[in-house]
């Protein structure tokens, strides 16, 4: 076998990046600042060739130099080793990635809605044109996650992943926690302090956590998952009720991802769930994300780190740009990412899981029993029912005083617990509306 | 750029496996029932072709086919695509795998002390040689640890290690701290129930955590680090009355593994230190390891799981295994390991500290004044003095009662807080040995 390529060679690797907002600047600054460093960790040096945005006028950054800048994108992948996209969202993107896989080069983006949606084209491309694709920044910020399920785990058998993977709705319901906020209060609050978008959907109804879910799932089970294979609540319906709740049972309550190998199937999903308050996830605050991860030999382990912001976003691509010079440096490549199991998405019913339901209701003799009857009906045990904790709501349309029934579960699947929630809220006595959450423990994983 | 070699054939890359004790039986487990999904993870065969044993009488697990066992491991490592050594100690595993990468054979290894004394010999002969060598299960078993460091963070500057990379001193000390157990009464449990050798020397002196310091420190500053680089202190002084002065004030003491960056160059060190018990690092128990990594724009990681035991660490290996074998279907390399940082190694003095000193004294008028002025003469700022904690050790030649006075410092130089303690320990109101432990908090770091 023969030497390594020399590697030492002084022909720069062409670095192009599409994107100079909050990551795209710091990913030039680190490509700036670091690059004697960087050269001698890939063995020859990185040259960023040109930097595509919509307006050159708006980048402020002092680092960039402005002769770099250019509004042609399409034309500015064509000449380059290494295209780094981070601009987000499906188009642009997803042709100018493709664009770049046909012209020979490698790619690297944090774009988790592109990989959501079309990852798969992505790697197949990739893969046809003898190209490589990274992304560890597109799930967890600055954390390996990607590079740990595609690489350090590939002999083993992945079992579960659980996840707090979404900052902005971590911090939410950690503000909802300490200070005893409402939902809404909590979002004005994190969007004052710029931790939440003014248009917060993607945020807290789950979506960029769902996006995650796939990408992660997709690698730890080798089959093609997308975002619509993700069911997915987001946080909008939690109240200070059930925050209060949680606390008075020493459980708090987490926006989880939660993806898994059932008997059915690859069950992937996103929900706010009730964890102890000892669990290491119930912990993870603010902005910080972790992502537990179990395997057949590997066993439990924890990845924990800063899920986003531009540095620690910026620290992961050229991760991972460094990782592809290298490649391109020594003539190799990256992993594939393979798609071979014959595994089919399990059905909604295979993810069993125990319930906390709290209904709202105008306390008149018989409604506990009726509803306990509804539950009995169907099949679901309860483990424990509780009046106690007054309901900070108010319903005009009712004089007497609401009360707050909580109703917790045996273990039960998710279709039938929904089709309970749905016929006890047509009750009379039940107003507003019911709030489910998962009681999220090992056992019943 | 040509398409990506076809990754489908047929051809298998023959594997070499070098023992067939805990970790290396399971590794052939693995590398057995997975062989498959292996297969289809890779895009070729993986083909176990032999297993060199001492004694193949001996080796009993029955997924191991025993026409693969042979005692001559020179002649089989010249027969592999891949071989993975797991015989541990210095020789003859380095020879064998020199002789493996001379014949063009790429390498897996777990083995912290040859890594921790011939790693940098052994990373430059693969380059020279054109072929890889991985080690992800070399520290901190299944834990992604390696590869973040090698490849993920690549792009970054990394600041700080700090880390818990020894399950049976962390057994030990988790021991005395919920039993309140003397140190030689925990190691004599923990030997009892296999969490311990029967020469523990190399666990509990900390040697084991040295090594694992000197590979994590080489990854992380780009530098040759040796073990004898690193200053160690293991965890034999350390007593039941340290481990109540700790839980008094909300703290738990640890052994950690510390590498840094100084203004004096780069400080590796292993010793127990007393850690909030809110740290992350305070709730790693058992067997479990964990390491915290800092870095200036990802800012601060955590990477936790199993650091030990058969199967985790056979996860590490064959995600080593699947990874080369990547690169070997596709005719291509992995990372090299670059050590070209001209930074030197900093002095004992560049590292400051907060200390915890404990000495028991004959209580007489004046002790306390005179231990005082000691620090006070070397110029060591006093934080705090206790002198509450009853010892329950006892001075045959002392009638009196022996008092524990316990001084905190602020922040100072080891060699300064040495040389005091060394003074006072010659008082003939001290007895005993003083305790000295570092209060690590991350400003003191």
């Amino acid at each position: 076998m023969s030497a390594k390529p020399e590697v030492e060679s002084d022909k720069p690797i062409r670095i192009a990046l599409l994107g100079a907002g909050t990551v795209g600047s710091q990913t030039a600054r680190l490509l700036v600042e670091e690059c004697d460093d960087l050269a001698r960790r890939v063995g020859r040096p990185l040259e960023l060739v040109g930097i595509a945005v919509l307006d050159p006028s708006k980048v402020t950054a002092d680092w960039i130099d402005r002769s770099l800048l250019t509004t042609d994108s399409e034309g500015l992948v064509t000449r380059a080793d290494i295209v780094i996209e981070l601009i987000g969202g499906i188009e642009p993107a997803r042709t100018l990635l493709l664009k770049a896989i046909e012209s020979g080069a490698s790619v690297v983006t944090a774009n988790k809605a592109l990989l959501a949606q079309h990852g798969p084209e992505l790697y197949r491309a990739a893969q046809d044109h003898g190209v490589d694709i990274y992304f560890e920044a597109a799930v967890g910020g600055a954390i390996p996650i990607v590079r740990p399920l595609r690489e350090s785990l590939v002999g083993d058998r992945i079992t579960s992943l659980v996840g707090i993977v979404n900052g902005t709705t971590n911090y939410i319901l950690d503000e909802m926690t300490t200070k005893g906020l409402q939902f809404e209060e909590a979002l004005s609050d994190a969007q004052a302090k710029g931790f939440a978008e003014a248009d917060p959907t993607a945020d807290v109804d789950g979506l960029d956590a769902a996006a995650k879910a796939a990408i992660m799932a997709t690698l730890a089970f080798h089959r093609d998952v997308r975002m619509d294979d993700v069911p997915v609540e987001g946080i909008r319906s939690i109240t200070a009720d059930d925050i209060a709740a949680a606390k008075a049972e020493r459980r708090v309550i987490k926006l989880l991802v939660v993806a898994e190998r059932t008997d059915q199937g690859i069950s992937a999903r996103v929900y706010p769930a009730l964890i102890p308050d000892t669990h290491p996830l119930a912990s993870v605050r603010g902005s910080f994300n972790a992502v537990f991860v179990t395997a057949e030999a590997a066993d439990d382990l924890m990845l924990y780190g800063r899920g986003a912001g531009g540095a620690p976003t910026a620290s992961a691509v050229v991760g991972d740009v460094v990782t592809e010079a290298r490649h391109i440096a020594q003539q190799g490549m990256g992993p594939i990412i393979p798609m071979y199991a014959r595994i089919p998405m399990a059905p909604l019913e295979a993810s069993r899981a125990a319930f906390a339901v709290r209904f709202l209701i105008h306390d008149k003799p018989g409604v506990l029993a009726a509803i306990a009857q509804v539950f009995s009906r169907e099949g679901i045990s309860i483990n424990g029912v509780n009046q106690d904790i007054k309901p900070t709501m108010h319903d005009p349309g009712y004089s007497g005083e609401i009360q707050q029934l909580r109703v917790v579960t045996h273990l039960c699947d998710e279709v039938t617990l929904r089709r309970v929630v749905k016929q006890v809220s047509t009750f009379d006595s039940v107003t507003g509306q019911a709030s489910v959450l998962r009681v999220f423990d090992q056992d019943a994983l």
